[in-house]
């Protein structure tokens, strides 16, 4: 038995797991990473990804899939890893997350496909024609404490709120205000409340941290992942993330939101991509 | 056993897989999908779809990521078939794909999760905004027959060039001549040679098809794939289809391929996105 983490931000007191036998790890799901009943699933995907660096040689998430399975709720949770495959400069595995329901039985929550590197070891070149997301500063952008044009603050507030950072460009947070842009977009700043720094572990929950694009689609609703991929392209620099998330395919009831994460030195450190359900709310 | 398709085109002879018990199935990687010595990903990821699409109870593949562990070679292999769920609208399974080495122990070559569902069963929503490639007419772009300025065809014809019908946007193409665009992209029509319409399975090849984006970078060499994950969002018109692919990151080796699949009436009908390895060629 032995305590994988040692951080002591939330994000890792939260994210911990400790490993009971090899590929066997137990965590707790805490209720401080939930949306009304449900517990995030960047929560999820970032927990199952300590486990993984956990179980393989090599530290870093490099493309991360997970297929949501059931709902997670807050509580004892049991991971299980499998080595797929062990190279020389990255390493596959993948890893199960399961709950006990009330009844006894076994329930899988998540399933993750992973393949593990270290981004220290890459080469140093950047070719990239992204740009980063031009947003306001900070202190003109909107979070759950601030109200936009006087009215209410962002809707939705529940407890993961508390524990992230999260300031919407105004530009894609009429919804809030029942005025939504239609474009299917979200910008903004994130960083987590507690001013842990980012690194590959808490990207993974900052692609799927924002609210649905769907909302700036003026849908409401319960938006569930049915799956999502997370790319770690670089080790985050210290400081606030920029998040643009944009939806360019609503149909057949299915949604894809695309995130891409730029960190203070204008690096694309993260690529996601979801599908899920579209919200039935118009 | 039991021959799990009864297609007579090309593909669905060579993506045929038999079923020799509950989540095993044999088949033969044909000669006729390689680039160089190594089978196409695309072709691979047809195949373990098909397994899937047997194993599993819904018939079409929504979500699939594979992750490439080795490289296949032409001949004998063996699928294995996992069900992880089965809900009411969708189901999710794994797959793993294995050869004989000459050695005679097993190699792992590729790792697939998947959800698979009923295309049939969708809402008939459509609220996209994204626009179809914008392509010069099929008859105006350059295929591996055709020349481009009068210099020699599109390089890099191999086996699986005699079973696609590609013709690349001259936009895209330049590489071809020593003129790469610099911008990353490949765009062109898309069809199997011997006419065979698309399908779901046959998607899974189209998004692995065109040559890289990395050669419109100005790079040159083998691309291989880490992982790659396809949505499949429609069932695709009958046709020939548009595809378009993008890389907007190539930095510390490795970069991303996005690919849009758009089908003969205009609708988005698989994104796609791998993370390669960039070539060290210049």
């Amino acid at each position: 038995m032995a305590q994988v983490t040692l951080g002591n931000s939330e994000f890792d007191r939260d994210t911990a797991v400790v490993r009971r036998a090899p590929g066997r790890y137990d965590a707790q799901l805490s209720a401080g990473w939930t949306i009304i009943r449900a517990v995030n699933g960047g929560y999820l995907l970032a927990l199952m990804g300590r486990a993984l660096g956990d179980a393989l040689p090599h530290p870093d998430p490099f493309s991360v899939t997970a297929h949501y399975l059931t709902a997670s709720v807050p509580g004892p949770a049991t991971l299980r890893t499998e080595v797929v495959r062990t190279g020389r400069t990255m390493s596959t595995g993948t890893a199960t997350l399961v709950q006990t329901a009330p009844d006894g039985t076994e329930v899988e929550r998540m399933r993750v496909l992973a393949s593990y590197g270290d981004l220290a070891a890459l080469r140093d070149d950047v070719r990239t024609s992204a740009k980063p997301p031009e947003l306001p500063p900070y202190e003109h952008c909107l979070g759950t404490d601030t109200a936009p044009d006087g009215g209410s603050a962002i809707p939705g507030s529940t407890a993961i709120a508390d524990r992230l950072d999260i300031r919407l460009d105004p530009a894609t947070s009429g919804w809030a205000i029942g005025a939504p842009s239609g474009k299917g977009e979200m910008r903004g700043w994130f960083g987590l409340a507690d001013g842990r720094d980012p690194d590959p572990l808490s990207l993974l929950l900052t692609v799927d941290a924002m609210p649905p694009t769907a909302f700036d689609l003026g849908l409401s609703g319960w938006v569930p992942t049915v799956e999502l991929t997370c790319h770690i392209r670089c080790r985050p620099a210290p400081g606030p993330l920029r998040v643009a998330v944009t939806t360019r395919n609503l149909a057949g009831g299915f949604l894809e939101e695309d995130a891409e994460v730029w960190d203070s030195a204008d690096r694309l450190v993260a690529q996601s991509r979801q599908l899920a359900r579209a919200p039935l709310g118009g």
